[in-house]
Order: C-alpha cells, then structure tokens, then sequence
C-alpha cells in the first residue's frame, strides 16, 4: 500500500536542503514539507537544553503537517537530541547514524575524522556509533563553528583565501593524524566539500551525511511498503521562521534548484 | 534625589558587553541588569518583524527587573526597532543616535562610512540621522556579516589573516572612498577596532558607539537627577536566554573583567 503522505524534514535553518535534494534525487515522487528555523539559526553553538527545546517544537510542527516521517536534517539535532525522535508517533531519521555507517564502510586505515559544530563535536554521538561497529577504529575531531556562517554568507569557493584558511585551521590536526574518511558532520559542509577535498587530498573520502540518509529513508519506506506510488514529481513546501525573502536565495544554492517565494510560508515557531 | 534602580541594558547576544564596560567605566557606581539573548543570537540576519518581537521580548524582561532606563545596546535593535522605544514606561537610549552626532562632530571631510550588521545597514538609520544633522554629507555603507561570528569565536586578532582579509574584503569601497571617520555600527565591532583601525589608516577616527552611549546616558541621569549617589561600586547581574557557561569565557572578553558564573542567570525569554 502505497503512503502520500509527505516526509518531513527540519534543520536549524538552511544546511538540511542538502539533505533534501539527495532525498528528491533518490526519490523525486516523494511528498515533502520541509521546515527550516532561520529565525533561531544557528544550533550548533547552543546549549544542549537549548537545543532539545528548539528541536521539540520544530518536530511538532512537522507532526502537525501530518507527516508520515520525520527526519532531523541538521547534525547538531542528531547529535545532541537524538533520544527524543525516538518518541514520536512516526519513523523518526537522522543524519549521524548513516554517515557513521558509511564511514565505518569506508575507512580502510581505521582512521576516521570528524567535522562538525561546537554541540555536534562535544555530544560524541559520532565517535561512540564508530566505536561500537569498529571498536579499534580511532577518532578525530573538530568543531567548525564558522562554516556555517561563511556558507550562509555565501563565501565557499575553493580560491577564496578565508575559506581556504579557515578550512586549513580547523582541520589541520585531522590532517596530520592521517584519516582516509573524513564525515561532514553538519549539513551545511557538502557545499564546502572543494575545498575540504582539496586541502585534505585525493586519499581521504568524505562522507556527506545526506546522501547516506536520503538511502537509508529509501531502504525503509521501500521495506515498509511506505513509498508514494504516484509517478508525478511530489510536492515541496517549505516552512521557516524568518521571512522567506531571505531563505530563498541561499537555499536556491543548497538545493541546488530555484525555490520560489510561493512555495515558502513563514510561521512563528517560539509561539505555537 | 537619587535613584538606585539598576540601568537595563539589552543585546542579542554578547556585544552589547563593549557598551556595559563603558557605562561602568563612567559610572561606576550604578547598578546594571544585563539581558543578552544568547539563545536567539545572531539578530543582524533576520528580517525586521523577527528583531522587532524578539526586541520587544528583551525590553519586556528588563522592565521585569524593576530597571530605571533600558538601553538597547545593540546596534541591530537600534536601527530596526528604535521605535518601540518611545512605547515604554521609562527613558530609552540606542547606540545609532549617539554614534551619529558623534561622527558628524567628528568629520572633517563630510564623508562618513558606517559598518554594520545587514539589517543594520538596511535600515538606513544612521545615514538618515546624519544627514538630518549634516545635509551635505557623504555617507558610505557596509554591511559586515561575519565580524559577530569572529569575534565570538575568538578570532580578532590584527595578524589573523582570516581576520585581515574579511576586514579588508568588507571595507574596501569605504576605505576607497576616502571616508575620515568610521561608525562601528555594531556593539562587537570595538573587539575589531584594532585591525579596522590598522587597515583604514591613521586619518579615520572610529566611532565605538558604546562610548556615545554611554555619555549620553550619564548626562540625562545628571539632568534628571537619577544618578545612584551610592559610594560603593554598583551590583551587576546578567541575564542570558542560553547556558550560563559559554556566556561567561566571551563575556569577559568583551567586558574586559572576569565574569563569574554565579553572576549569570539563565532565563526562558521565548515563553515568558
């Protein structure tokens, strides 16, 4: 039986539309409602409790779309409030767990870095979900706290000298202590992945979280017999907490695709 | 008659601390209540009805506190929200009206440049009040959308090439133009002061905006006679929408003293 239902998909702000164009690549009839929190943006340098407060009320604001899943497209949530998808009345998705099998998949020195916010780096979530599938696999780390403002302030090609720099800063540990896989913890990073490549070089395989997850949404729907059968392209909305003004020219460039200011809607996500 | 009731001070986050260490620097026996809203920072990218009900939220809570006077000190809030002021039951002071009396004073060439956050600049509010002031000046503007993230992140330094060349990539138009005297805008912008001072040259007078501010706070208490006539150096509290922790390692940067954790209050300013 067939599931119309649309899947819904939060982040902190924009960097889950990353995440939503593997999913619309993989699964382009798939209803989606989409809400991103531009007016609470960023997660990644707040508190734990902070976080698991926003995240709750974006969850239930999907629920009330009538959702038939939920995935949490911001790695920040899924580090650091992971429990609490566990709760909801639908499948709940992630975008840690996936990127840490693919990781695990991947690594063939057993060296594994990780990139991701303040809060992303300090839960651990990561390392402790490597460590349990590989248990002699060692971990590095870094928190990028200025990726995301640099991509949303639309400076991430590979020439410029404050990407490159910024990048060579945060990562040069991970570097030196000669990973093969590298995970972009956050999913604002896949448009910083030039210049991530470059500087780490042709060895190292990053892994961007979205893709793993938009495959394993495919893998349950599919098994779940929860797919949309329908054979027209699904319907996107998409929902912020700012003015849609704003959300539509960056998230053109993570979607990868031209969003009209039709298709968004603001609501007032503090007070619902 | 003197009046002890603390001086409430407002900020999105963190900055508006450069305006706090002012006002004690000139009266330093005032009581303080300090709201920084760390859990909603930063406000310079979202649109105006966003920063004018979160500003609302702000003013709300200070006037919780029993404050004499609220102070946004926050050149966002200033710019965007200064309206709002005018509706409370006690004086208000921004940072955008001192600064710019400050710069036409200070402006031999009558060309004026103003750094600010984007809504900030948007808002065209210093620019207005300048040339009401001084109808033949020449004003030049540029909206710095990663000098609060710098900052915050600890990265200011004048040999920071990071640091460097966003200065230089934001201010060059204005440097070009010839401006002698610079607004910084934004209460995090003093942090910078040094390599924006080192890149615009010896000639241009920066405008930290706290110190106008501040200034004009101690005159009205003067006039009014509501200057606290204790002898002992006022109480401050400080009030966050954040964990307490984090605010205490920057908050001493930017106040310039240590801040003790048992000083700091968290509090749920989205539900009040």
């Amino acid at each position: 039986m067939a599931d119309a239902r649309p899947i819904g998909i939060f982040d902190s702000g924009l960097g889950g539309l990353t995440v939503v164009k593997e999913i619309i690549k993989l699964m382009p009839s798939e209803n989606i409602v989409y809400f991103g929190d531009t007016g609470r943006v960023p997660y990644g340098t707040r508190s734990n409790e902070t976080i698991k407060r926003y995240a709750k009320e974006d969850e239930e604001f999907l629920l009330s779309r009538s959702v038939k899943m939920v995935v949490a497209a911001c790695g920040t949530v899924s580090s650091v409030a992971s429990d609490m998808g566990k709760k909801l009345p639908v499948p709940y998705f992630e975008v840690v767990s996936p990127a840490a099998k693919e990781a695990v998949k991947s690594t063939k020195n057993k060296k594994i870095g990780i990139l991701g916010t303040n809060a992303t780096i300090a839960s651990g979530e990561h390392k402790r979900q490597i460590l349990e599938l590989l248990p002699d696999a060692k971990v590095y780390t870094a928190g990028c706290t200025l990726f995301v403002p640099l991509v949303e302030e639309g400076w991430y090609k590979s020439d410029d000298v404050v990407v490159k720099t910024t990048v060579q800063r945060y990562l040069e540990d991970i570097k030196k202590a000669g990973v093969d896989t590298l995970i972009l913890g956050c999913t604002h990073y896949p448009i910083l992945k030039e210049v991530i490549g470059e500087y780490m070089g042709e060895g190292v395989t990053l892994i961007n979280a979205g893709v793993s997850t938009a495959k394993s949404v495919k893998e349950y729907l599919t098994e779940n017999d929860m797919l949309n059968e329908s054979n027209e392209e699904g319907k996107r909305e998409f929902y912020v907490s700012d003015k849609v003004g704003s959300f539509c020219k960056t998230a053109s460039l993570l979607l990868g695709v031209e969003v009209e200011e039709e298709k968004a809607t603001q609501v007032n996500i503090g007070n619902l």
